[in-house]
């Protein structure tokens, strides 16, 4: 059984996408600006936020942080997402979610200029992905499809069966999944509340994408031998061993499911540290003007 | 053993429409207007343009075709794109596929305006249907969703396997059928090229759709008792015993496989029909302003 270090995967490609900025900078370009937006003050968003702008330093990005009071109205919000839009000096931007109840998400993320909408969320990124063409690919399924590059691992002729249908993660690494390209060309099944048979279906795949937010819900008797495991979960359970009462859990039983596995990603430290390099890796692209020709 | 009769079902359906043509007229409405481009003479193309034309009339739509030589560039194609997209008088348009080789299809595509793509193969029509939101459905997968709901299929829980990865048929039917709803909330496996063990798979299959383009790839040893079979296969293939020299074959070997199903669609008379009747309700949608709220 080998872990996939996403942390440590995700250090390194932070490390090259700072080389090449040194480079552009080096050549008398300017570095990358990603912007964010934040409504509000809750406090999952205030960490996601505080970590994107960590991560740009370390990148050697600009960034920027538009922070606005919960009482703001979507009028006044998408004024702010054109102000962004039409700012040469912002190569990319993300608006971090959820908003307020009394703002129509899809309307503020279909205002986003498609060329900035580094998250990959308006419809044209997200229909150009399920197309094949060149877009912002969105950041967790892409991180995904890194690890999978970076362990070079098989997927071609593959089964992967990928456990949950949102639109930030299963939907599109199935998508992706399938397309013809490398990683790629698997044969792949979509399992979600629906499903009534997970646990069979499971037990047929060489590559498990857990992505249902349900801790441990993979267990060892639905894990084929040298199967493949990516889990996405990431639910908050009490822990009282520890200090701030918490940990992060997968959807995977990770101690008992990774004797049987060829590859396994750990939860803390697999996919969610990818997910920050892939928002990067799309600035990156923005700011090159290489997103819909790479 | 049922035969899903798409024939009968389009007839059906384009007598609703034409029912819903007739009030708006009779409310002081105008009819529908559906327009078309083709570009050369592909015989293909000028067959299908006929159908739609032909269609348009037994709905009450008005219908319209551009026409263009081969020779046409893609400056002018787009030009007189631009013009449909600016023509209020227009409701909804197509571009019959394929187009001559130098001019770049997407580019064309990506010129409709989205309100008016009734085919709905524009990034954002895509985006939208992946993300679950109200948009132009493409045609032949929309087809199939309605015979399903016609026949009162049940698809919630099932297990579907789709053979195929198109952009036209593949994707779009596996996404439709694994977003909530009904039809819809199966759980869908896509079948490749690159998948090896399709057998196999299919025998898991609750509903297999065939969208290959292989004639008779789908057995009877393939089928499991009971299975519902929707085949988009129309491979012309010869047949001496036809006075034009050709039959259309499906994916499925119909004979062999129809005893073991629950249901099943014919070639020709099954999708076929639906496709055009699919292209039709779009347009509809366009005409009354549906397309984005229903």
């Amino acid at each position: 059984m080998q872990l996939i270090e996403g942390k440590k995967i995700a250090e390194q490609i932070k490390g090259e996408i700072a080389a090449e900025v040194q480079s552009i900078i080096a050549a008398g370009g300017r570095a990358p600006h990603l912007a964010g937006v934040l409504v509000g003050h809750d406090g999952g968003s205030e960490s996601y936020m505080t970590s994107k702008v960590k991560t740009c330093e370390q990148c050697g990005f600009k960034s920027s942080l538009l922070r606005f009071d919960e009482s703001i109205t979507q009028d006044e919000l998408i004024a702010a997402i054109q102000g962004l839009n039409n700012d040469k000096g912002v190569d990319g931007f993300i608006v971090q979610l959820p908003l307020p109840r009394h703002i129509d998400e899809q309307a503020v993320i279909e205002a986003i200029d498609y060329r900035k909408d580094v998250d990959g969320f308006h419809p044209i990124n997200v229909g150009r992905m399920a197309i094949g063409l060149p877009c912002f690919k969105p950041a967790t399924p892409s991180g995904i499809m890194m690890l999978l590059e970076r362990y070079k691992i098989e997927t071609r002729g593959k089964h992967c069966v990928v456990l949950g249908r949102s639109n930030i993660v299963g939907k599109p690494i199935a998508t992706m999944l399938m397309q013809k390209g490398n990683p790629g060309n698997c044969t792949v099944t979509v399992c979600h509340s629906a499903t009534p048979n997970i646990k069979e279906l499971c037990r047929q795949a060489d590559i498990i994408i857990a992505a249902l937010g349900h801790p441990g819900f993979v267990t060892a008797d639905m894990v084929k031998e040298g199967a493949v495991i990516i889990d996405v979960g990431t639910t908050r359970v009490e822990d009282p061993t520890r200090e701030r009462g918490w940990r992060l859990s997968g959807d995977v039983d990770f101690d008992n499911v990774a004797p049987h596995c060829s590859y396994i990603t750990p939860v803390p430290g697999g996919v969610g540290p990818m997910t920050i390099v892939s928002l990067m890796h799309n600035t990156l692209l923005a700011a090159t003007g290489r997103a819909y020709t790479d």
